[in-house]
Parts: C-alpha cells; structure tokens; sequence
C-alpha cells in the first residue's frame, strides 16, 4: 500500500445506492487500495444518507491505510437525474431526493473536492478509464442489478443528454405485452431482466406448482433471495432457475442488439449486481443473442463483454471523474 | 432564380433511393431553386443506375435556370452503409450494391466534387442546416417511408459509429412476438409502422373481410395503393384505415420514447414519405404516446416535430454537406 501512501495522495470514489453505499480508495492510476460499504437508509432523509457517506468514506480510507488529508478528491455516483455541473442531484425516486446539493453539502462536511455524476454514467467512466485499453471512440455500458441503466460513451466522452437524463436503457420497451414495469410501462427491459423481474418470476412460478431447490436453503417463501443463490441452483441442475435467467440473458442480448443498431459502439459492457453473480452463466446467451440479432455490419468487430471492476465500476468512475478535475498532489 | 444564377453557385443535393432518384439544386443559403426525380431501376446495375443519378442531376440542374459550370460540388445520400471518408457504399442490399465507390464514379462523370454518406444521416443533416434554429446540441431524425431508418446527432455533428452503421431505429424490436421483419426478426419497429407494414396490415384485414373505401378508387387487389390514398379514405371516415395508421404512429411514439430514454435529443424530426403525406394525421399520436411513455424529465422542453423539408430532407442534406467541404466560388 506504500505506493498509494506517501505520493500522489489517492482518490475516493462513491457508489451511493438506494439499498447500499459503497466506497472505493484509489491510487492514481485507479488500482483499488481499500474499500467500505453500509446500508443507505433513505427513510432517514438527505441529512441522515449523508452522514452515512462521510462515515464510510473515513472506513474505507482507513481502510487503505491513509489518513484523510492524502485524498486528492471525491467522485460519486447518484442515482436518477444529476447536474453534473452544479454537482445537484435533481431527482432520485429511489431517495426520494428532489434538488440535493449533494456536491456542496459532502465538500462542507468533507473538506475536500467534491464530483457527482449519475451512477450509471460515473460506471462507464471508471470502465472507460480503468478497463478498456485502446480507448474506444464510442462505448456503451449496461448495468443489471436491481434495476437496469446505461452508460454512452460518444467520441470518448460520456453523453448525457439535452436534460442529463441520456442513458435510460432500462425502459427501453421490448415487449408490448410484457409484465409491468416500476416506471407504468409494459415490458420495458428492466421489467424483464433486471434481478427484481428475475426473482418475481421464479416466485411467480413456484406459486403455480413449480420445483426449486431453493426451498432447500431459502425455506418456502424465498424471502432473502439473492443472486448467488441462482448461480448455486444452476449448478445444482434447477430447470427453473436456469430457464428464468436464460430469458432474462435473451432480453438483455436483444436489448444490447437494440442499441447496436442504433449507436454502433465499438465495445459492449455489462455490469452491475446480477452481473457480478452470474456473468459467467449469462454472458453466452447475451452475447449470443445479440450477434444473431443486431444488423448485418454492426457487431463487425465490436466486442460485447462483462466488466472486469465487479462491483467497483460506479466507484472507480468517481476516483477518474475526481482525478480529472483535481490532479495528484 | 437569379439569386442562385450569378453569385456563388449552387450546390446539388442527391437522393439515391431503390425506386427513385431525386435530385434538388440548392442556392448556397439552402433555398431549393429547381428539382428534378426520376426511377433507379437497379436492375440495370450500378453503370446503369449512374447513367440515372448523372441524367437527373442535368434536367434538375436545367430546371433551375442554370448551367453545370455553376454547380459548386456534390452531396449523394445513398441507402445502406456508406464509409463517407473514401465515398463508397458498403453495402446496400436494396439496390444489391457491394463496395460500389460513387464518389470516384460520380466525379469521374461529372467533373465536380462528389461526396457521398447515408440517406437518413444526409436527412438528418439537412434538417439541421436547413430547418433547425437554433441549432440544438443533440438531435434525432426517425426517416419513415419503404423501411424506417434515423439519423443522431451529437454535439452538433453526425454520429455514425464504429463501422458506419449507426442509426439503424428502424430495426428496433418493440413487439417480440410482433409480425416478421425483412431483416428476419420479429416486431421491429419497421414491420410495424413502416408504409410497407401499414399496407400489409390494410390488405391482410381486407383478406379477413374488412371493409374499406379504398375498394372504390383501386379495385379489389389495391395493387397501386400509396399513403395518399391512406389519407383520402381516412378523410371520407374509413374505420378501418384510421386504425391502421393510429397503431402505427403509436409503435413511432413508442419507439420515440425509447430513442429519447437512451439519447435525451433537443428536438426529434420526423421525416420520410409516410410522413409527407400523413404528418397532420399521426404527429398527434405520435407526440402523445412519446410524452406518455419516455421517462420522466427525459422529453421536458424536448421538440416532436414533422420536418418542413417534405421530400427534400435528403437532397438537402446533401447540398449542406457538399457545401460544407466545397466553399462557393
């Protein structure tokens, strides 16, 4: 850890989400030196969240074996709709935040530099400069967890939009007839593949008489279900399981062929919880189906893969926005 | 005319579609001053189908009051994939073009700069040199006619990806379980509400027993049926039509939303023949079902609207882009 210690200082980066705050101490050149995570609890309001992200900056940084004064800068992931340039975060139904000068409030508290991006967004930075050598011109990244964004990367930089709400993958309406969506939409691609779609699946499935081995260590009401848990049950041979996260990979490999069509990229990401858990059982299927589905000359050479950062993608991308802005001391 | 006679030139903008060539001379500030059409037949192969361009460009070229000396360069939108650095059509299935070099051929023919890039992306670009005021940073064109194509621009110029295919909307799936495409998948948004999916639609609920007055001015086999005809049936109240063209501008709204969610545009244009002729009918469904279905805050201050270029988005764009290159004498 010496290298991260004494020159240069290090950057944090923050993946505040609606269940989970997640913190990430990097060296300049985004090597992970120490991380932290903590339950959010949004019901304690903008002030309570807050507290939480200063206690678990100082965890991980402590963590790192640094002391606060060698952070550089602080970038952060929100979730739903940033300012990136007044650092506010506009709305966040998942907060509940409306208008949250977030980048004001963490620098008061901080006393450091503070950079807000969109979750998703600060995802695809921290893939684009921790991950993918030679730097695409235009990237595209898709993060499945509970439930679904996006990240677009035009002439290598981040697109965000007319209203910095560009990136919405998630409601990209697949299947007309499909099951509802969070959003009042049907059939958007959250509501048919993100983890929460996938788990009421097989719990919508069980109730109509179908066998699951996950009973044997969930009990009968599935109730702590995670993703892990699907992995264990595929490799325990469940037929459910197994053809739940399939379709969930098809929709996602037509969603990826969807956006191939539209925004040719030269490189495909997939990130987020689900595919932490299960990329190496999903990423055939949406791979797969992508290629037999995008245009003829699209995928031409354009690689479609499962980001290598884990869960450290949105995190990453906070210590490259911040490194941008504020060089190594 | 005699503002585009004497001073500056003209620049010539060209419209190579499988069934017709269309061809419009342009004063430097973009005014349309003569037109000229004509069919492809692409069956005579790609001598033949030049022979065409070049024989429109001249009666267009004469039509406006002007000689050939006065034309200051070129631009040709052609359908299919189009590498516009070295001016080649990649690949065109419609017209069976494989690495057919139209600027090389076409300057050879004519003696003046020929520069050469996608239909819809020369409609998109014409609407933005032509139409649009002020000029908005990001900006979508859906081009709806035969099939469904697009234009995206980013940052003020064209984005047309890794390989030159970007663009490609029409072939986004909406409806999985939704009529066969051409492209082979299924429920694209071109076999959906494409001129081509309308006239279907129309001809299989004839086959099932629906009426319609289209019968009285086509005959029983509707073999010459055109979007003109859609509009006069629905002005004399034909149920049965009117319903057609309402489901199709909703899959266009529909596909609206879901382009607006990923690219969050200043403004959305649409263009193309379907639009020509039934603009005023379907622009009403279509900008409802947008607004009702993108996401929040994604189409707040966002622009719908029909392009005021009517048939002429494309040779437009190619007069602007061969202006661009080539300044007036």
């Amino acid at each position: 850890m010496a290298e991260g210690n004494s020159k240069g200082g290090c950057y944090v980066g923050v993946d505040l989400g609606a269940t989970k705050i997640r913190v990430g101490v990097f060296h300049p050149n985004l090597r992970l030196l120490g991380a932290a995570k903590l339950t959010t609890k949004p019901q304690r309001g903008v002030e309570g969240v807050l507290e939480r992200v200063t206690r678990c900056v100082r965890y991980a940084v402590d963590e790192a074996d640094l002391s606060f004064q060698e952070v550089c800068a602080l970038g952060i992931g929100a979730p739903g709709t940033v300012d990136a340039d007044s650092g506010t975060v506009r709305f966040a139904p998942n907060l509940d935040w409306h208008d949250v000068p977030l980048k004001r409030q963490l620098e008061e508290q901080l006393k450091t530099p503070v950079f807000v991006e969109n979750d998703c967004s600060a995802a695809m930075l921290g893939i684009l400069a921790a991950e993918l050598n030679p730097k695409p011109r235009h990237a595209l990244g898709l993060f499945v967890g509970t439930g679904i964004g996006g990240g677009v990367i035009i002439d290598g930089e981040l697109h965000r939009g007319y209203t910095n709400t560009a990136g919405e993958v998630g409601h990209m309406v697949l299947d007309l007839n499909g099951p509802k969506c969070a959003c009042g939409r049907k059939g958007c691609l959250e509501a048919l593949a993100s983890r929460t779609a996938m788990f009421k699946r097989i719990r919508s499935a069980v109730k109509d008489g179908r066998k699951t081995v996950l009973h044997e260590w969930l009990g009968e009401d599935l109730d702590s279900m995670r993703c892990g848990d699907l992995k264990k049950a595929i490799k325990r041979g469940d037929k459910l399981v197994q053809s739940v996260v399939d379709e969930a990979a098809q929709f996602i490999g037509l969603a990826v062929s969807n956006l191939v069509n539209i925004l040719n990229p030269q490189v495909v990401v997939l990130g987020g919880g689900v595919m932490e858990s299960l990329a190496d059982i999903m990423m055939g299927t949406i791979v797969k189906t992508a290629r037999e589905r995008a245009m003829p000359g699209a995928l031409r050479g354009v690689d479609v893969v499962a980001t290598s950062l884990g869960g450290h993608c949105t995190t990453t991308g906070g210590a490259a926005l911040s490194r941008r802005m504020v060089r190594p001391a």
